[in-house]
């Protein structure tokens, strides 16, 4: 029985899977733990705000994946994946956030279940979701364990986006066109900036073309002012005033699928030194884009921005995006390539990047960005089509 | 300089670190490297969504605590937290997500430089936000590091809510009643699941009493149906119908402390096994609620719930609760205390239980359940006071 519910057809699903095997193979890795929910989702449908317990996807070179978690869990697993029952493994709820018993304890079990424990056995070592203590377990419960870091197996297969991935990120941009459209419409001086922040969500979840909205792996930063200096700054129920700027970092969200999308609004008039950011970052963006094509690299991206920044005289030191597409909390970022100087991963048709060349000074902050698709056919794809310049209001 | 946005009192947090100091000691912790941002912001005050980086509060037990992060984020730092700016470390921005090389590198310079790494150093094992590469890099970079599970002793700090953090959850619970009142009003057939979940997150950011809404650590869990048989379901847009429930697991959330309270809205007709959980979860509330109170245990109040539930043949294998507060995504749940049979953490007044008789069967899901302060005057508090029983709608 087919589960009507999935996001993507089975074909996909197997041809995702036998790409993560033959990485995995690359890799000398026997036995993957997937612990990334974007990464056990892209592999198994799997969905659900569960994981902050935890759970995985494991895969092995012949077998059907297992997905192991908490047993209420278990049921959202045969709702929400491909998987056969017996292919879903729970542990009982006392392995819940229990001081005395680590969960792993019980994924050993059926690692030694299923003759796995003896194999060399790939684990994400720098993914939230696992801890230094699922690797302690891990040691602790197999003698000898060879354990293999394989943080970037499932992510790098994600990084060039199939065409039914790219219609959802597409879903997903028109999601952000409304929301924007709506802080464009609401900002004024006196609003709180909670209640900006509820019309934020309101617009980004009622969604787009019919599609509805879901939600965002970072909630919106919308920094006001002298705040604006701090990148990663959410709202409070203080007004806006005039005088300030505020920039909305938002994405729009169909399906896990994120398109981000950063635009600036000045109540009053903008200081000068801003408009020249503005101008730099303008005219950054467009000069990256310009070598943003197949067989260039990131870093190609980021020196052709940051060549512009340094004719205005504009200084930044932090990377100008990175790629993105499905994900969780706590970030929409993909963690594989970044444009910044030096990285040297090669851009290829259908990667997806969020071009992030925001500005923060002492005194303010500007974001102008773009998500952009990688093309064939010549220049890249700004997914969503929003009206780049400061939104300047009385 | 006091920062006059400090939501507590300076004294409130210097009791806060001489608390933590205390049980370093017991625990012959010399350092202390927190990672959980719920520790980091109930010792600082630091805020900010930046979690998705490496970032840590590192506590000694004679010098001012150190921030350590991202340069962008420094910048949050000094802005949210009542640390010193020479206190303040930030590490340069290629650390980043840079597969080739890990940020722990960076902080292992900083504890070199303070003289730290020879000491006995406390870290959050088991903390999403301390991943397995944090420590592997850690006893790379420091050979021979006397390496001490920490995971839980900062949040067992924090499980006695003083006044002002009461306070706080009671505005949250203000605003999870407004959130609710909304639901019950717009819950309706042929509603799609993404506009009742928009009406959701714009009531709950509106906040109530003047006092505007902060983002809640779990999305609302609205499943309907069949689907409710699955504990963390997201929403998606189809609409809703009748001859269905739809449990509503949110939480009101006011300056990072949150009220969770779930209800459920039932269109139609209930089944009447459903009609008959619900009087056992009543019930089971109110004879868990007769325990809850100092001197007692967790496991006490679990005792007294589900001998109600066996009274009436319903089944549940899972907690019944946790202990709330402050927190950030991915999880409300403070990951100390649990109702559950066995749990022998002693109640105290002024430790607050989202107290969470959930019930899942095959066919429909119920949630009613009830965020309880412990008090010395007998019975607990209900911070929220939202109709119990299920609502029926046409």
């Amino acid at each position: 029985m087919v589960n009507t519910r999935l996001p993507f057809t089975l074909p996909e699903y197997h041809q995702r899977l036998e790409a993560v095997r033959r990485s995995m193979q690359t890799q000398g890795i026997d036995i993957l733990i997937v612990t990334n929910p974007s990464n056990m989702h892209w592999i198994t449908g799997y969905d659900g705000w569960s994981f902050y317990v935890h759970q995985a996807v494991i895969v092995s070179l012949t077998d059907e994946p297992v997905w192991w978690g908490r047993p209420m869990d278990a049921v959202g697993a045969e709702k929400t994946t491909w998987l056969a029952g017996d292919s879903i493994y729970s542990y009982p709820d006392d392995f819940v956030q229990n001081p005395e018993k680590h969960a792993y304890v019980h994924l050993c079990g059926v690692l030694k279940d299923k003759g796995w424990d003896q194999r060399r056995i790939g684990v994400e070592m720098d993914n939230y979701y696992f801890t230094a203590a699922c690797l302690e377990t891990l040691r602790a419960e197999i003698a000898g364990v060879a354990v293999v870091d394989a943080t970037s197996v499932v992510t790098w297969q994600r990084s060039v986006k199939s065409e039914a991935e790219i219609e959802y990120m597409r879903r997903a941009a028109r999601i952000v066109e409304a929301t924007h459209a709506r802080i464009r419409e609401v900002t004024r001086p006196g609003l709180r900036k909670n209640e900006l922040v509820a019309e934020i969500y309101h617009a980004a979840l009622m969604g787009a073309d019919g599609y509805g909205g879901d939600y965002s792996a970072i909630v919106p930063l919308t920094p006001s002012g002298r705040d604006a200096a701090a990148a990663h700054l959410t709202w409070d129920d203080r007004e806006l005033v005039k005088g300030e700027g505020t920039f909305f970092e938002i994405a729009g969200c169909y399906k896990r699928y994120h398109c981000p999308s950063s635009r600036t609004v000045f109540l009053g008039t903008p200081p000068k030194e801003m408009l020249n950011a503005q101008d730099a970052v303008l005219e950054g963006l467009e000069a990256g884009m310009a070598v943003a094509r197949p067989g260039n690299t990131c870093g190609e991206i980021a020196e052709a921005f940051f060549g512009v920044l340094r004719k205005y005289g504009v200084e930044k030191t932090s990377r100008a995006g990175y790629s993105v597409g499905l994900s969780y909390p706590p970030d929409w970022g993909e963690h594989t390539m970044s444009i910044r100087p030096g990285d040297r991963s090669v851009l290829r048709a259908n990667m997806v990047f969020h071009f992030m060349p925001a500005i923060w000074t002492p005194e303010w902050g500007l974001e102008i960005t773009e998500t952009m698709r990688i093309t064939d056919e010549g220049g890249p794809e700004c997914l969503a089509n929003v009206p780049r310049e400061l939104c300047v209001k009385e």
